[in-house]
């Protein structure tokens, strides 16, 4: 019912100006670029990635059509002959990268992509886009799921996601990351995430009592009843539903759950589960919801909150407390031979490279060694093919299929990074192989 | 070139399973929903209104496809007759609103719908999504543009905004507030902002000498060269462009300005600005990136840095310090009666409301009256019919005119807000008239 845009024009300008110098001076070699992030945000010990999906569908198709080849025209900013290379360039390059799911750290590429130049380098600003949001977003998420186990986990981030393809894509980058649910409909219906959702304070309000309200709800949806009760007193509330459940009983209606939505929710749900269970109605459920995040649920379950289930919203969704990613797309080979950026701060490992994986005691990770691809090195390689002229390897992996990998990957994180998330940091070493190369480059450079 | 998502499916589901008990209910009656937000983040001392122009297109032609029809009935959490009310959907109310540009404060409301309340509550969730972000954006760009006078400002915020939408949204945002470009190729096609960009050091690697990649670009792009010189190191690529320049000249190319995008850019800036001098390349001028944000701006510029423009990303385009607003789409009467939601901490004000806003010396703003929408009060009203029965009262704006607003609005500002913009709180009262009401349903409600 929706597509993401997958115009060529989503891209910086210089990506076209850039392009207009290589193909005037034939500089079409193979270039090699990676995708990493330079550094973990604060609060961040490992990070998921996310996106590769969403990168192979934009390759594939990507062409420039003929109201884009005319914007091109009509800029004046670009030489005759230009419109006329756009409009044959396809990706027929090859892509690896690490499967969606995967646990990464700082440093460690989870895409390389290996293409002639001027396609390797137009593509870019949306690849990194969509990388960077969606690994943001399961990492957040991921975060959430370890805070919460075994508790019912609900994407409510459409309304203050960052517009409408980060709210459908932050409903998919939770879910792969263990969200067993998403309020937000085009996202389930895009990508057959289960969705959830009961009522809105409009509901209640628009009608003269909070119990009718109730009634009509249960009415209208008898599978899924799941009343609001904060609206003016959620005690208060909390003991109307007492009164409503064996009335619905009669009409076959079973009450599935209460949300709580403001107030201290730990209290409050205190406070309503006793009212629920000494009225004998100890299968309703409570759920919560109202600005929280995984600091907020891992306070209330240690304050032993009896909450069931927890909508998360805008702190997911926007990734609150570290909205971005210090993350890059580099040319690290063009034409055979390495290259590196040493910008002050921004320096980046040169070649193309390989993330090995090694496990210890019960399979938890134990280390990772960034190295060339052509180093032997122990441990697992966790930096795959999926891409070869610009076809798929394989067709896409079901978001099933990605989230059960999340699963077994944040179950294989050390100890400590799963009890706390930004504890210990992971022990990523960058191999002699890689640290020489670079030496290497750096002294070719000062001879030059 | 690209068209918004326009579903209705874009939304909570709970908006659905509501229509559905409003349906059954016969609750039809003309509801009014506000949207404002509750607390200003930390770091604002204003907001300014943006997204309106996005919210009117999608309610023009609101209305369920075929298949949007489809997945609802064949979703099984409908009653049989459900989808056919939806078929007949279509937003046939009436809006006001702040116009795009105006600065607001906390509790002003700067939309109000008045529709049937099926359709005020469908619409509520991508309304939100679309007011939300552009709001936030605007807002965090207009800090920027407050920082940096006379300086130019380029949007540089594709590849980290958070997803397509956000990337256009965000350069559309800054523009309307101030910004004078932005980086976004599909941005600048589809709202005509004008485009800016130069090169990456990608294209500075892929070359075996910087020199060469400077003249290569610049004989590729003679009317736009501005060259990127921080690849390998500041201060000798800037004596590269020094003996370039005569070079060039022999051409009839002017080389228009250099790029610095890492270290210490007061530093490296005072050096090249020197360099450049030393060889009367006076009018050479010096742009300068990298993890910029108002904070920054104002920094350099506080340290002397001789910097003629900056192109800010990341920060700007995911609001960095304060990525989400608290903000609500709240019904305030139902059928003639006015409504409060009395939630802890989330409590509304109620019935419909105009901003009455007074200036002061110099025509400095000097303080708000919030207060009903029948209550005569002096001052200049802020709130503005926009559509009514569904279409538009007026043509779209022109997003020139909305940038000259939020320019005249930027003027009008209390000189300490304008100054440090987290500056003394702006004075809002809330008028005895809404105070009185909001009492008064109290009052009823217990008495119920």
């Amino acid at each position: 019912m929706i597509e993401l845009p997958k115009s060529p024009l989503l891209t910086d300008l210089y990506q076209l100006t850039m392009l207009q110098g290589y193909f005037e001076q034939g500089m079409n070699d193979i270039a090699v670029f990676e995708f990493f992030v330079r550094r973990l945000p604060p609060n961040r010990g490992f990070l998921l990635a996310a996106g590769l999906e969403q990168v192979l569908a934009f390759l594939e198709i990507l062409h420039f059509s003929g109201a884009e080849l005319e914007w091109v025209r009509d800029s004046g900013r670009f030489s005759r002959d230009f419109p006329e290379s756009l409009a044959k360039l396809r990706f027929t390059g090859d892509v690896h990268a690490m499967p969606e799911g995967t646990v990464f750290f700082a440093d460690e590429p989870i895409l390389r992509v290996t293409a002639p130049l001027p396609q390797a380098q137009l593509v870019e600003s949306r690849i990194i886009n969509l990388l960077h949001f969606q690994t943001l977003i399961a990492s957040k998420a991921a975060r959430v799921v370890l805070a919460a186990p075994g508790k019912l986990l609900v994407d409510f981030g459409l309304r203050r996601a960052h517009g409408a393809e980060a709210a459908l894509l932050a409903a998919r980058a939770s879910y792969l990351a263990g969200f067993q649910s998403t309020s937000n409909v085009l996202a389930g219906a895009e990508f057959n995430i289960p969705v959830a959702g009961t009522m809105a304070h409009s509901f209640i309000q628009a009608h003269d009592s909070e119990t009718l309200a109730f009634e009509h709800f249960a009415r209208a949806q008898p599978e899924n009843v799941i009343l609001l009760i904060d609206t003016y007193d959620t005690e208060a509330a909390a003991r109307e539903v007492v009164h409503l459940a064996p009335r619905l009983e009669k009409m076959g209606i079973a009450i599935k759950a209460v949300r709580l939505d403001s107030g201290d929710l730990a209290e409050h749900s205190r406070n309503v589960r006793r009212i629920l269970d000494n009225a004998g109605l100890k299968e309703i459920r409570i759920f919560s919801s109202g600005s929280l995040d995984e600091y907020a649920v891992q306070n209330l379950l240690a304050r032993g909150a009896p909450i069931d289930g927890f909508g998360i919203g805008t702190h997911m969704a926007t990734s609150s407390d570290a909205p971005f990613l210090d993350c890059a797309y580099k040319l690290e080979e063009y034409a055979g031979r390495p290259r590196r950026k040493r910008s002050e701060g921004k320096a980046t490992w040169p070649g193309r490279k390989q993330v090995y994986r090694t496990y210890g005691a019960g399979g938890a990770m134990s280390g990772d060694v960034l190295t060339l691809d052509d180093d032997p090195t122990t441990g697992t390689a966790l930096i795959v093919p999926v891409m070869r002229d610009g076809r798929r390897i394989r067709g896409p992996e079901t978001l099933e299929d990605i989230r059960r990998r999340s699963t077994q990957e944040l179950a294989r994180l050390p100890a400590g990074l799963r009890a706390r998330q930004d504890g210990p940091p992971y022990p990523v070493i960058v191999a002699k192989a890689v640290r020489e190369l670079a030496a290497k480059l750096d002294r070719q450079s000062m001879q030059n």
